[in-house]
């Protein structure tokens, strides 16, 4: 198997996700504007198109938000999460009542925009590292309350997820290293406190730190803001040793540099922090 | 008076944001990585310090994060939301059990960073329409669940608050529009469902659109995707009648000329969507 | 167009406003009466019948608490939102489990009861004041918790609503001019807080505070607690700049009074807070 | 002990209602007219009044309301729930930031002013009875949402409360005496199902199904829509052996006659649906 | 009619718990192993087999899991709760997205292990007091979140629901005896407070204890701990006036002589907490 | 360092954990038992007794419980979670308003007895393969809705915890191997679809498997239903390469015999779903 399966979002997320934000928009009183100007039984057609090229994510969050404010609306699908599409493609199709359509649209545009922007953002990391061993990770710099959604994103951009949170695996800083005393110190707590299937990364600032974190047999490394020429000598001593992630200094214009050193990972909030929107809009046609 | 009093979150909004946040982020295990190797009794003082010049929006919530984490622990805050702050400023400090400082950080901080990174990118587009009268104000196109606090990042970075939700103002599109007929029609449509307190602005595309809108006393017209020059006729012709908002084509380099032409209020959805974050750190000493 | 199109509820305020219901009074054992003398396989038929005149308001909630308890179950609508119906009417049949019908019975009245009571107590206000230009709007001083219902169910009786929340428009009170220092100065005030789409209203006891505030140009004023006498002065010195609205001492008696006045708008509390509820109920047949 | 304790709500009941109602009220912007209109270091004193004589009910939330607000600011309590108090009575005193006492208000009066109103008519029907051995108690036509806390007010008014939900008692009526086919075998079933702490309660129509009722040793039984001669035949048919509930046309003008009949109980929708409001409120002092 | 009818869940409830547990178990980023190593197409069937014998409990539960996860899934039911099933029984077929099948199996399987541990947990002390007139019944040893659907498991099973919680019945233990001065004082109080429809029960440790509470007309009594010769006294001394509960020491090889003294109830602790799991298992065939 | 830091439950966690609780046993009318019989002014002074042996899971349940109910009430804490006691220990002393205590008693207990039972038969696990390598670790056969907490138990009692969720390792069993079509193939999609910090396990039934994982170089295997025999051989197979984990038949009867066969874990639902509860009692003193 050439790439990985393609992720998916639990419904029970989506569909968290979405009411909560129809709730958000929806307020106290509805859509006021679609209310006061259109017949309740205006029938709409509308078609979301993409607008520059990008990669897609959030298909089924924009597919529920117009599910959820009518029964007696459809909608189909022209496109997947995790498509690379271009400018002018039409990925979802939907008629039904008007006043549900005009409802649901910025709830469902939203997420989309976001979180397309995500998926588009990282797979430009992806394709500026192409032909290269590393793979492209998240951080936790995420939209609080959408870090499920968007770590999700960056895996339909072709990226690869970092830690989700605090609980899920061991990443020593260099606050606890100080406490420790030593890296060697800061590994061995780790390891007492670890179950198996507790990941276990440290990072380092200094070849000399690697060094000690190598002996202490550390199974992942983050090398902290190394230029290109330290994370080279970080490789040869690896020798094959650790995982190894790059991060610091890491943008569209850097990122090659430090792909073609041979670490494994590269990490960047960039790509869920700075990713803009992908530019998406919904084409409504409505008959009374 | 000169400016506005400042705006406020109600705290019960800044509870349920915090609670959410640390839920999200401390998963099902807490930070396992401060479990392993930090005793309880190790002490923590830190301090937050803003990194890139930019002016502050979230104070509260990074307050509250680490208030919400533990009893015990202390915070001082040396700026508030709203201020234009330098590089290297120091705004929050905090002390307490380490445990409890290194938990909250991450929620702070992405609160704090992304929300200042809202107001600085507001005060950019408030500071570039300096001596005019226009306003800089928001949309709807918000992260999901994060609307409140965007908006009232856009307050704190001086610009003005759009709509809220579909719910607390009618805005006619071009869309309604169509339905009803006509910009008159759409307007009637719209007094006859509205309230005293029910704002009503209609969103125009031409000059002709504009002066039917005009003559059926629109209280408050969108100038949507217009030029300069077409915005100053516009402005000629209305007269002082109704309020003006600018939209489509905004961004830091043309938002001057806009707001040159004597339009009222001039709105973006890069306030919001691409303002990327402010750069804000925490530095933590932790003493065993 | 001669009146409002009419109000709707968002699915999702509908959906929640019904499962809470629901979960208070099933409690943790649910319908034990019909659990205890109901076979599963009983069926019913029941029919909704209003049994005093009246306008009806909450037939989403009602269906929505039969259909949430059971799949199988049917129902069919005889009436609509803001219908004004005779005693004897039948407005919704109801099929299927008998345990389901009985159980979700009490929380589909509930609703229906007391937002029809509120519908049918604004459209006698609303009756009382036919042929004058007056329009009878609600307030804040709603049930908590149900604030969205109660103020949809004025606009089923043929109501106007006043703002819904703190947050929706800025209503300037004694309290706030008392510190403000002047009437003026609190408009000041609130125009430099407000953007173009917060509606600022202004409350005066006195003609010469309504005096000052026509001067300083407030779109919206309450006229609070004044005799119809003194309203028509109020209204002689506005010549149609300011929109008006009456509060205090209004009932069935006083209110055509008040509105041959001329004021736009007349506010009271009596609409949701003394409606009282409308008799309806349900017949339902079983077989086992 | 001539009286009972008084009732009391559960601290963690008081704090989800009064935050569900400060979520409903500050919305997504907060009290915006004190914002705009109040400095933040304004403070306020405030006495809450109450204006007309009735029973008081409700003082935790009203004073959790202002607590939620801000932790700055305090409360003095005046009078307790259950307290009989004359128009005029001072019942809580509150000082503190301004902008945090005006935000509040609204929560804690309408919380007030309803469960007192209940309070305060439940009390009425209380008094009435005087001197008789019935009880005045009420039903499951409570306002969603608020059943537990209409419950605690119909308790502060003297009354009894009659179950709480359909799951904490068994309350057999027409419909499932029908598909029984018995008084006797609806009763037979309920035992099968019931656990001895679980009541069980028959509603009959006629003296025969009342006599039916007894010989099948219903404990308690409900008698429905009976003039007081024919209670006053049930309660010689009784002769002390069932608890006697009567229900059905009470008022303030029937309850004493049908007490007088010697029943145990009486209830009545109207001490919650029909009770309006207590007038009382806020009279506050701000000084910036 | 010799047994009670079955009892049922609210299907509220049944969606609530359900939705609670799959978003503790998919977490944030869903089934991982089933995403990378099953197609989206990928269909499996499979049959839920009980693997000892005993007594199911929480079908909704189970089949609500799967549907949940996925529109296109269909389930068959092959028991009902409450049945007694054999090792090698099919109870459920499922057949959908294998994707679905997998992330709900978890979850489905929980809840019907530790339900019908409850449920077969209770059967055996019913089929162990058998012929007698005792019933066993439950406690509010439960656990944490769990108790309206242990207390529904124990119906399944035979057995008699003690309260719910706190709030729907009196039980008046040692401690509220002893600051009531007496057996007597605490059950007068117990009456004042009371309504018609909340039970009161009083624990009694001694038969001068029991014999104060039957003057007193107690209407059920608990007879904490004592031996089955006490047990007959008391019961001699009933005469059957109270409804008697026996608890302590309650175990499957004590419980039948305690039912044979002829006790009304036996409450135990051990059917909701020693319950232990049915042994059920999910035999899946997938076909990609 | 020998042993590992003690871990610790989110502050936020145990706030949700027991206010659900709370919300649960005090219903909707609360404690009506200590309302009835206790007056407002008494006072409690309790202690907290373990009366088996065993080790203690849940102290910060337990002190927020009584602190959740009234802001008066003060706890002092005699034990730690992980402490290993004996009976008659007193953990935690309770004094303040006698009603609080008494309704925050049956949470408080029921988390300790639920979560200390988990801790304590986890540790017998651990005890019984002291001098050992092997670490005992849980599974997701967990109760709904107290995984996290239930988990925290296991290591109070010095096991170690397998994965959360379905979401943060991958855990690779027979259903996914059967459609991958061999276990080269499942490791293959496994790892192209995982993160760095995403643990991959496999489950193998035989040592020809258990080779080919080998080859595969799997991180991480478990060895289901191997007898002690085979588990040595595959052992001497592994030379350690993987992490080899034990599951299947495993009790306190077997597990020794199985850790001396050099594995690294044995991982048993029974130290969650078989763990019984530890005794402990409240023993509450009042005064009014």
């Amino acid at each position: 198997m050439d790439k990985p399966l393609p992720p998916a979002l639990p419904a029970v997320l989506v569909r968290d996700a979405v009411e909560m934000a129809l709730r958000e928009d929806l307020g106290r009183a509805g859509d006021v504007t679609s209310l006061a100007t259109l017949a309740p039984g205006a029938r709409a057609t509308a078609v979301m198109n993409v607008r520059e090229a990008g990669v897609i994510a959030g298909m089924d969050l924009a597919q529920v938000a117009f599910a959820a404010m009518e029964a007696g609306l459809s909608t189909v699908r022209r496109a997947a999460d995790g498509d690379q599409v271009e400018a002018g493609t039409a990925i979802l199709e939907i008629s039904g009542p008007a006043r549900a359509v005009m409802s649901a649209e910025r709830v469902a545009l939203n997420y989309l925009n976001h979180l397309s922007g995500i998926a588009s953002h990282t797979a430009r990391f992806v394709a500026e590292t192409a032909g290269t061993a590393a793979r492209i990770t998240c951080t936790r710099k995420t939209t609080p309350g959408l870090r499920a959604l968007e770590k999700y994103a960056v895996r339909c951009g072709g990226g690869s997820n970092h830690r989700f949170g605090l609980d899920d695996a061991i990443l020593i800083k260099d606050n606890h290293i100080a406490v420790c005393g030593s890296v060697t110190e800061a590994l061995t707590r780790a390891r007492a406190y670890a179950g198996h299937l507790t990941p276990i990364e440290i990072e380092v600032d200094t070849l000399d730190q690697f060094a000690e974190a190598l002996d202490a047999r550390a199974p992942v490394v983050l090398l902290d803001n190394m230029p290109p020429e330290t994370l080279r000598e970080a490789i040869a001593m690896n020798a094959g040793r650790a995982v190894l992630e790059a991060s610091g200094g890491v943008d569209l214009h850097t990122v090659r540099a430090i792909a073609e050193t041979g670490v494994d990972y590269i990490s960047s909030s960039k790509i869920t922090m700075a990713a803009g929107t992908l530019d998406i809009g919904l084409d409504i046609d409505i008959k009374e």
